[in-house]
């Protein structure tokens, strides 16, 4: 019903996840000298990474929300789950960038990645059972393969991490990568869509 | 009038809150091994409580909101104080999980509770009063039973925390427990009142 | 033009400048006891007191732009300019608090408040010069006596600081009394309006 | 497509950016005196000018947007890239402040508006091939000379720092001033492209 809320209220929250992980990344203090910022560069690459991840995050919940006709009860409350578990991304890709991607803290970021990817599933699932079977989404989404891998990726990539934790982060970024494009099943059908909506007032 | 702007005002402070609560929670500094996460768990059970109550605060403010038809500037201003207090949030959700649910620090929580239970509740009279007695949110809101329901277990919870600060954490999480799904009365009245409309129409 | 965005993104930094505020309120470390809240009651006195002038500022600023018809480059200018001296707020209202209303600090505190108040007029001016004489705003703001008196009671607030900063502060509380209640100007000029374009379409 | 939502999000994220550099003028703990101020002197005129050139990025954003027709997944992801450069403006001012407008942190300020500008410039380029060659955004942005100006600047302003870093911020503050005013171009071909729709309607 009331889309626009929705999407304000999560565009709102996506922001300020974006934007506070930078806040990781502290000034050093009475240190004017171009190596005081060495110690920094891991914690930069995790927030590159981690934006990435919010960012493609952000434009696939643009596109899942620009092809629901009406907001539920269900919907609104998924939704929520899906931000909470995005709200600790600063947390884990602070705590990983601190420690120089060692194993817990890349452990813990794969866990917090993997769990908002459920969450991420979760509000898909719901948005399809209220949808129905013949809307716009499902046809969009699929079977949602991409989603599946992505929930493997994950899981293989924490279980890596224990051989070396750098073999973690290349699986987490395989994963941004195949999320980079946002995503072309939605596009399509929404053209369809279209077309076919411009086939039938003609 | 420019109901949407209320709106999304509303919304970025909500979601600035609750996004700012996660802050908290701060990254062990110079520690990369699991053990180091352990004193932050009651901080971390101290967000999931509170990210659930702004949440069902969004969920019924949204709802609310959805229902009315024009904003007074009394509306502001109670709107307003309920943002206001539920703007102390972090910090008590703060001093909470850094106490480990002591006692005076489950009593704040549990003031503050409350008094954003009432700050919502004296909008909610503001808005039926503007809106008159033959609205949508009057029909919808009804007596508001659960709203005057959760300040007693509110205040019994800050009363039983002095035997056990548990007691008081069970009360609060027993009333975000009730009000986690989103108000059905509003929702009920609305499709009706559409309902009615289409059959004056005909 | 696009009245819309100029409003989001005002909305965005008040809200934000609003709930910033409270993170100078900061959980005490490592103290379950109620005395230790004690002293942060000044920081909070100066929260309360920041919350109300930053809610004020909101309120007008939405009944303001809501009388506007265009936007123009100066005003986007005039709006960035007013924002940065709210986005003070926090800072002097922490320095306030910090030092339990000692002289300086509430003297910078009203000087911010005298500044942000000079832009929100020099605001004014440009959007009564881009909508012309005869526009809505006009009628609505008038001579705008309560912002002259304003900006003369914080120059007063500072000057008695120097007696007592209490006297000071008092003062300033004193203007936000007056502001408390919305501009009813404007809202008696738009009702007005809308009456006479109904009158016109009959 | 959904241009309200990457107009949304961008203000969201702009409006956090520009809000959270104000944290770096951390309040001075147990100092009441005026003298206490003097050390933040550097940091607020960072401040300052950062805030000059977010402003900056907003209004052209603003209007740059208001240009647009329709928005492709390349779009968002170049706006996000822009997004992601302009978040490191927090620490870069930050930095620069903090220490005096010292060489490195000066070079790395400039670097960073650079990089900005460059994410910017790169943003438009998607911007003019999706809209194609006779869009308004083409025709109002023309060949983008200022823009190409601003990127020789700020090179001379890098290399001019080397000699005295006051140099450096004296260039960065030109290019400020040039872009103080918003777009007129676009503002022009709008107000053409109006003139030509109201007289094709005729």
């Amino acid at each position: 019903m009331n889309k626009g809320r929705l999407e304000a209220f999560s565009d709102g929250v996506i922001a300020i996840i974006i934007t506070i992980m930078v806040l990781e990344i502290k000034v050093p203090e009475h240190s004017e000298s171009l190596v005081s910022l060495k110690p920094l560069i891991p914690k930069f690459i995790s927030y590159i990474l981690s934006f990435i991840f919010v960012g493609i995050y952000w434009n696939n919940h643009h596109h899942l929300l620009h092809a629901i006709k009406k907001v539920s009860g269900a919907m609104l409350w998924a939704n929520l789950n899906f931000l909470f578990w995005l709200s600790l991304f600063p947390f884990a890709a602070g705590w990983m960038g601190e420690n120089h991607f060692a194993l817990w803290p890349v452990i813990v970021y794969g866990v917090v990645l993997f769990l908002a990817a459920v969450a991420y599933t979760i509000f898909v699932i719901v948005i399809k059972r209220t949808e129905g079977r013949d809307s716009l989404v499902v046809q969009a989404v699929g079977n949602d393969a991409k989603g599946k891998i992505s929930l493997l990726f994950y899981i293989t990539g924490i279980g890596l991490s224990f051989i070396n934790p750098w073999l973690g982060v290349a699986l987490y970024f395989f994963v941004a990568c195949i999320w980079f494009i946002p995503d072309k099943r939605i596009e399509k059908a929404m053209r369809e869509q279209e077309l076919n909506d411009a086939a039938n007032r003609d």
